[in-house]
């Protein structure tokens, strides 16, 4: 509520409302609202992981019955993962404590939560809080929303991008919080975006698809999906420009790309502990599958990560990655560049003073490493995080 | 040479000498040859990656040009990997020389190399010492042998046990080296096997392959896999005993299973900065290959391996590392103990107080996690090394 100055970003016809409920710390906000004045037309993306957490499960639900969503309720602290039925009813709880205020459908609300796994909705902070929460609606600027996600981010995530389609403008707006399983026993990565773009329903779950795969799906901290990753994008119409033409087409999948691929970013940037960067480039490979699992062994090797945080232009740990990966192709082919610098070529070193030429490269927050397989036309990137004392102190020694 | 006090281990047949070269440390023994005075059955298991090293390439052409291997030359210091057409004929010349000092085929020997990766052997070093490597044949025990082929490990690891069978009593002897890519920039998994049985081709490899799957292929640090990975198993005769009846079978393939999983416990005892082993037992999987999937996903998860380390009775991590493994089952038939204790049954932790309960179970040596997925018949055990701030110092700051 302190900072309207991005309220020009936020796409017409939605509000956005933040409170604190302290759920778990006292002193931040930690729920947040998104409504829209209208019906939207929502795209969204849920975890992969066969423990779905209470909220995954209802959200799915309530997809299939709404006619047309017309808000979003995130709270941070209790991930209501590995609940049970209690954790499914307290969901359902709060979302009719919210339709109730708000003068909607329950189902025509999607709940998101993050935070501990196994612990419970604090049902009567929710009660506390919810009319508040409603009050403020257009209170809350983006970074408020934003920041009242967190878990142990180390700062707020969002967005922010215009498209000019033959109609006229379009806004798109996002923010996410941490990813993947980095965040000590939490449920994490959560990510919504927000259009004022009229979109019809199948093109536009496609769209937020294929964005997602290029980037929220192409990044690793640790190589944990958690039990309650979503993507809930949600174009409100409010603009009334809708897509006509291929280049209004191709501008949206831009504008998209822009949004996630920074989110993405952004949540890699924060990896617990984390120092650096790693922009992991595979081509050459077979197919594009094939690259994915080149580039996974890479981003998911803790030799790769530790060398890089170490600024060790160490190409063994790469080589021996890319060997063990599953992806088919002929060793002595292969080449490899860090930083810019080809590094290795053809089965073979290259001949140089390793430490003198990387020194002043490795030390960049961001470090890109090119595989070239040699075996096809398939390539693909993938961001990772390395791997430092950080991230084991803040792993090891935690306690819920 | 300063230890004989298990001479008596090692099977009849079989000679070991070591030697001082130099090739990376002046102050330690990093040359080994096994010796055997008969030709004998000879099963091996390589590496499954891509980049094999030269003497892995040697000895895999060996056994085929062979018609009875020999001897076993090991050096550690330089893994002869990567290093293309040069790194070839330098293994083979060591072999050359080797094969004039014993009066025996070149290509009745198996090179087995451990250490940096890209760096070449030091042939001129291999020429001074290769004959007071002969000369010593028979005056250095077996865990002289076991110190001589060790890299960054902390003790050498060795194995032995006798198994009765019809004819008589048969000898098993086994020393190995660190595990996977533990090792910073090492190419790494050594294991060796002696015996005096007299073994017939065809089930000596099979017996082999069954071993190293319950032991070396069922443990992980890092997930690594290096380029050098080699068994090789020699089973020489000197007993005149061989396996008859199924009896016989079933006592060398327990006799097999202790030394392999000896081995694989000490390799993963001493993985880099692992202060815990942890065993891993998954059961109600669908299959094996799914329980070893869910197994793989919670040995290999950094968030699993670093409570462990902390002591933290988080099964918050274990679980989504089993959600996202990619094993099939119901999230609530699924059941986990720790130490001994269920803490999550049915989809829900067990109510308890977590941190009084086990306090003093998570700080012993060894952590036994089991898992039932309540789905089938599969079942699995995986050794896996806790992740600790260790592990990162010796690998983020390590120069080759």
């Amino acid at each position: 509520m302190s900072d309207f100055s991005d309220h020009s970003q936020i796409p017409g016809g939605f509000r956005l409302a933040t409170a604190k409920a302290g759920f778990k710390h006292q002193d931040r906000p930690d729920l947040a609202l998104i409504f829209s004045d209208n019906p939207v037309t929502c795209a969204a993306l849920f975890t992969t992981n066969i423990f779905q957490a209470a909220p995954v499960k209802a959200a799915l639900a309530n997809l299939k019955k709404s006619s047309g969503i017309r808000a979003v309720l995130v709270n941070t602290g209790q991930a209501n993962a590995c609940t049970g039925d209690v954790g499914m009813s307290n969901c359902l709880q709060t979302l009719e404590m919210l339709a109730g205020l708000l003068g909607i459908e329950p189902h025509d609300i999607l709940p998101a939560s993050t935070g501990v796994i196994g612990d419970h909705l604090k049902l009567k902070l929710f009660a506390e809080n919810l009319p508040r929460l409603v009050d403020n609606l257009g209170r809350s600027s983006g970074e408020d929303a934003a920041r009242a996600i967190m878990t142990t981010d180390s700062f707020p995530k969002t967005a922010f991008c215009r498209a000019r389609l033959g109609q006229g403008m379009v806004r798109f707006w996002g923010m996410a919080k941490g990813a993947g399983m980095i965040c000590p026993n939490m449920a994490t990565m959560l990510a919504f975006i927000l259009t004022d773009l009229e979109a019809e329903q199948g093109q536009w779950q496609q769209m937020i698809k294929d964005a997602a795969d290029q980037s929220f799906n192409a990044l690793t901290i640790d190589g944990d999906t958690s039990t309650n990753d979503c993507l809930i994008a949600l174009a409100g119409g409010k603009s009334r420009v809708s897509i006509n033409t291929d280049q209004d087409h191709e501008r949206v999948v831009q504008a998209l790309d822009i949004i996630c691929s920074d989110l993405a970013y952004q949540i890699v940037r924060d990896a617990e502990g984390g120092t650096r960067v790693l922009r992991i480039t595979v081509k050459g490979a077979k197919d594009r599958q094939q690259a994915r699992k080149a580039a996974d062994a890479v981003g998911n090797s803790p030799l790769v990560k530790t060398a890089m945080y170490g600024g060790d232009p160490n190409w063994g740990r790469i080589v021996a990655a890319l060997g063990r990966s599953g992806a088919m192709f002929n060793p002595d082919l292969v080449r490899i560049s860090l930083a810019g610098v080809e590094i290795f070529a053809l089965g073979r070193p290259v001949d140089m003073d390793r430490d003198q030429v990387f020194e002043p490269l490795l030390g960049l927050p961001d470090i890109e490493i090119s595989i070239d397989l040699g075996a096809g036309p398939g390539s693909c990137t993938l961001l990772a995080s390395d791997l430092t004392e950080e991230y084991i102190k803040i792993n090891a020694h935690y306690r819920t």
